[in-house]
């Protein structure tokens, strides 16, 4: 936790501004959406420096789309799968959707008068940002049930939606979905032109990045899997809703990113990105398979443009801002790529 | 169950002919695969006799892509979802994967003595099918666990593959791959020819269908909706494995099929089509939305080609033969189309 005196962003202070921001939006995604679609590599990974990384990437493209390449991969095995915070984008100094659920608690709160003086609402609707640092995972989930269940998928996305498009992030004033590494764009737009289907594997919420995936990754809701809570089929005046209900379904962090990969894909993949220990099994999963395969882990080493904390720990530790060096130590032993943000990338961000 | 006497197909028996059937089978599924991809659909659904369920399914193609109709469906969003048994292939004397259940409690039963005197075991292993056949949920999780638990998945993949290469329809004489519909596959072609991405929604195992969904309906793995069991990830001598547990993980049934199309495309189909009540909540799923929606069901009125037995129950009552007058009633009132085998298909089979 890199920012301790994190302000609040209060939803409710917002509502007023959502109508205003929509049009902008709206328009702004078509345009990068047809941009999305037209984009075509033809100086593929343009943002990053030369060396062994990029190299890495090359050779693995070739390695599995050449014809005559020992280690030729048929079209429907090609696989990517991508960790998104911290490797997709900006998770410092907060995950987004930690963020998320914390606004959600001050727009609750009017209906909750008790959380007032309830842990572990009390602690967010004071601002006491020290403690949220060191929410364990059991406060965590009351957060993320009391804020994300109790409404339809439907209600649920819409709320996303309407945050995302006013939220900004504390360092660089930004939407959070500007915030998207510029060389992992390319990196995905040149394995797609390869024939690659590219997938996000997230701890964070399936339903939650599903409502910007297509817009900002040019990645379809069908191809993100993330955790997600139980879902109930209800017929409400004739018409059948999908509730969610204050319940864990399926936890895709650690192991559960393997997990959540075989269910969704059954195919292992041939390339697969992370940053943190959260992607240890993803990173080995892809590993033992045969032939050439892409295991790389984002390496936080930029404080200037960005942030410096290493390969880091994941949920429910939430040790971002803890360098692990077991992570980095695995990389050595197995052979997975280190990007350098620092050394490596031209360019971080999309908007620079 | 219609065959009380369905003789139990023994996979011990089977043993010594696996490698003779594996380079025919080998050789059949490339040359099938290569049809199902280099497939135009010149004159679409040639199958199906002219009538009111071949115009839903012309006028529902042209509603949802001709760019000057109002209820154009934008090519990302074109999903359709089909049930398989009894929708896509036979069903009848019993489900494939429940056979195939039975024939591994035949192969296994020589390193469990104890079976020999247990229930469910016992009637399996003394052909008591008239047993067999009102085996509860909880009989049938027992043989479950036992056969496709406690290895690998792709272990389990192996023996499922071997099986599907060898067990035949003790009708019709032919591999269970070989008894798909031809209409169905015409519906298939003509919307991925027109840009919908197809699924199989079914409540059986997604790891056993994966094997041959690609071979078989050019539905690739990520694309096929199933039950599953629950995965453990586990490294042994440094190698990664995913084990299968004695634990279901997802029921893909009923209104599970809803959950699992949220869970997997995120997205509600424009076409839905399945025969039996397994299938009702998803064909109510895709009804509830806007704009043209698809919604069919198979009804099993041939009993010279195929079988009569109407839109059928479905696990865990195991009511294939049992009419179900309500989903009949339902189909009436929600306007979905019914499809008479007898009436609407010229041809039955692929093999015809």
């Amino acid at each position: 936790m890199g920012s301790p005196k994190l302000p609040a962003l209060s939803g409710i202070s917002r509502r007023s501004a959502l109508l205003t921001f929509a049009g902008t939006f709206a328009a702004a995604s078509l345009a990068r959406y047809a941009k999305a679609q037209a984009q075509t590599p033809s100086t593929p990974l343009a943002s990053w420096n030369d060396g062994p990384t990029k190299q890495a990437v090359l050779d693995f493209i070739r390695a599995t789309t050449d014809q005559t390449s020992k280690d030729f991969v048929a079209p429907e095995d090609r696989i990517a799968t991508f960790d998104q915070d911290g490797t997709l984008w900006v998770e410092h100094p907060l995950y987004s959707q930690a963020l998320f659920a914390l606004d959600r608690v001050h727009e609750l709160a009017p209906q909750h008068p008790e959380w007032q003086d309830q842990e572990p609402f009390k602690a967010v609707l004071s601002n006491d940002m020290a403690s949220v640092a060191h929410f364990t995972e059991g406060e965590w989930a009351e957060i993320i049930f009391l804020t994300h269940a109790g409404m339809s998928q439907g209600a649920f996305q819409e709320i996303a939606k309407q945050w995302l498009a006013t939220a900004k992030h504390p360092r660089f004033k930004r939407l959070y979905t500007d915030l998207t590494y510029q060389p992992m764009h390319e990196v995905m737009d040149y394995l797609r032109a390869n024939g690659f289907k590219t997938y996000i594997v997230s701890g964070f919420g399936q339903d939650f990045m599903r409502v910007y995936s297509q817009r900002v990754y040019g990645i379809p809701p069908e191809q993100v899997i993330g955790s997600s809570l139980t879902t109930k089929y209800e017929i409400e005046n004739g018409k059948p809703e999908l509730m969610r209900m204050p319940k864990l379904f399926f936890n895709c962090n650690f192991d559960g990113k393997v997990i959540g990969i075989d269910l969704f894909i059954g195919k292992r993949p041939y390339a697969s990105i992370g940053n943190s220990t959260g992607d240890r099994q993803m990173l080995e999963w892809a590993g033992a398979g045969s032939g050439a395969r892409l295991k790389m882990l984002v390496y936080h080493d930029d404080p200037v443009r960005e942030y410096a904390y290493g390969p880091a720990g994941g949920l429910p530790d939430t040790k971002v801002g803890t360098f692990d060096q077991s992570l980095m130590d695995e990389a050595k032993s197995r052979g997975w790529a280190v990007i350098s943000m620092k050394n490596d990338w031209k360019r971080v961000f999309t908007f620079e």
